[in-house]
């Protein structure tokens, strides 16, 4: 059983000072909380992680995309198994509890934990901290890569985006990103409630993507879009995978600008039409 | 001195293909750290309560509204002082910091806080879970209240809303709220990068106008607008206030709908031009 990503809601409709009574459909938003087992086989400790509110659906996605770019594991083959808990005791719980066995091999540090709530007394509390933050935990390289795009190809990527965007196109409730290659073909696109979590689902699938491998997914030859806006959060989760250039259809936000210029991510806001804003990392437009 | 809400950038604008070096305002996005001190003059503990990401400005509301959201505080009139940390280090850390004193007879209670990650073992991981939580803090009556409003004057809100939106209006990175009288009068709004935060901004700034006089805002009275989507976070800070009429421009999520059931709040989604969704609550529209 899997639960379902919309619900219906009986509603009035108004318009025009006429009311119709009708159904309409709701994207769902339910708590799901992320635990990681870990230690040796003969001491297995448990942790609980962090709890969103997110759309269910790709829960297992979202669960290894947050750990990874939150800095827990550095990839899929950090994790021995991934379920729901049982231990819930009544059915409205079930599936809204994902835990994460990480290896034995894997040593996990609850430093980097203290990272997620951006405060760290060495760090201080400012725009500049919380990108220092990420880069202690940053273990992805920081070469620039060799992604060159066309400013055209841009232009063609919402409207990619919004075929893909199955549930928002019912419900108008979600947010969305996706993953294109630099010929313009979309790779992935996941939605959610949250536009961090749709992010993390996106993330954490293309990690899976390459589970039989070793290794992990290559962010950097991939081009990400946005369907809102820019905050610091999907930057600094763009940052974690390697992403190389990062797209918006709406305004990045200052801090947000300042993370790009720091990783060297090309950060593109306001694309509409033919017409978009580069914030940093112009080079890899052609 | 106090922080900016935009800052500039230099950006290249890229339209049909052309390039133009510019200038573009961006919406200011920075860690702010809330704390509180409490107990009794001989014995002062401090807690670290959140760090939340938001746009510089109305930091003290901000603080006020997410402590009393929360349940935290029942009202101003609990904090005896509020003011920004002053053991910052550097420049940077400067006013992203605020500690709220509570009064000596201000018990403060630690298992309220766990309800913020929505996680106490009782609860469990669910929807109707998050529900109770928010139930067993709210301190708020939750008498249904007289408030009636005719549907033709919840068409005019909107506009009046982006009016109002200063620093949207020049970044196009911001999330708005605003509170308007039975007559469709504004009577305050407040911006942020982040839509709780911009709510929580609006409900201590209300809070605050009150705080030479005993009691709290009388929210109940007051119809409540949201730029954006309704999220569930939306709908409980709205319970925790009393306020009885929702209404936002984009889409309600289910948990935000089965809150404003559960605590009899109207909730009103899509709201553009002449028409708009109920979601529950008809009865206060006329």
């Amino acid at each position: 059983m899997t639960k379902p990503s919309v619900s219906y809601s009986k509603i009035k409709k108004v318009s025009n000072g006429g009311v119709l009574e009708t159904t309409d459909l709701l994207a769902a938003e339910e708590p799901l909380e992320i635990r990681i087992g870990y230690g040796n086989a003969n001491d297995r400790q448990q942790k609980n992680i962090s709890v969103t509110m997110r759309t269910p659906g790709n829960d297992f996605e979202l669960a290894i995309g947050f750990l990874f770019t939150e800095g827990i594991i550095s990839g899929v083959n950090d994790i021995s198994e991934i379920k729901y808990c049982t231990d819930a005791n009544t059915i409205e719980n079930q599936e809204n509890i994902v835990r994460a066995e990480l290896k034995e091999s894997v040593s996990f540090d609850f430093k980097n934990l203290e990272r997620i709530f951006y405060t760290t007394s060495s760090c201080g509390v400012c725009g500049k901290a919380s990108i220092d933050a990420v880069k202690t935990v940053c273990r992805i390289d920081t070469e620039p890569g060799n992604l060159k795009v066309k400013k055209e190809l841009i232009y063609t990527l919402p409207d990619l985006l919004r075929k893909h965007q199955n549930v928002f196109e019912h419900t108008g409730g979600l947010h969305a990103c996706a993953l294109f290659d630099a010929e313009g073909h979309l790779i992935l696109s996941r939605e959610d409630v949250g536009r961090h979590n749709a992010l993390d689902k996106l993330i954490g699938a293309c990690l899976a993507l390459k589970q039989d491998q070793p290794g992990t997914f290559s962010f950097h030859n991939y081009i990400l879009l946005l369907s809102g806006r820019a905050s610091f959060e999907l930057l600094q989760k763009s940052a974690m995978a390697g992403i190389k250039i990062v797209a918006a259809i709406g305004a990045p936000s200052s801090l947000a600008v300042e993370t790009a210029q720091e990783f060297g991510i090309t950060l593109i806001g306001f694309l509409r039409g033919e017409s978009f804003n580069v914030y940093s990392g112009e080079e890899r437009l052609v």
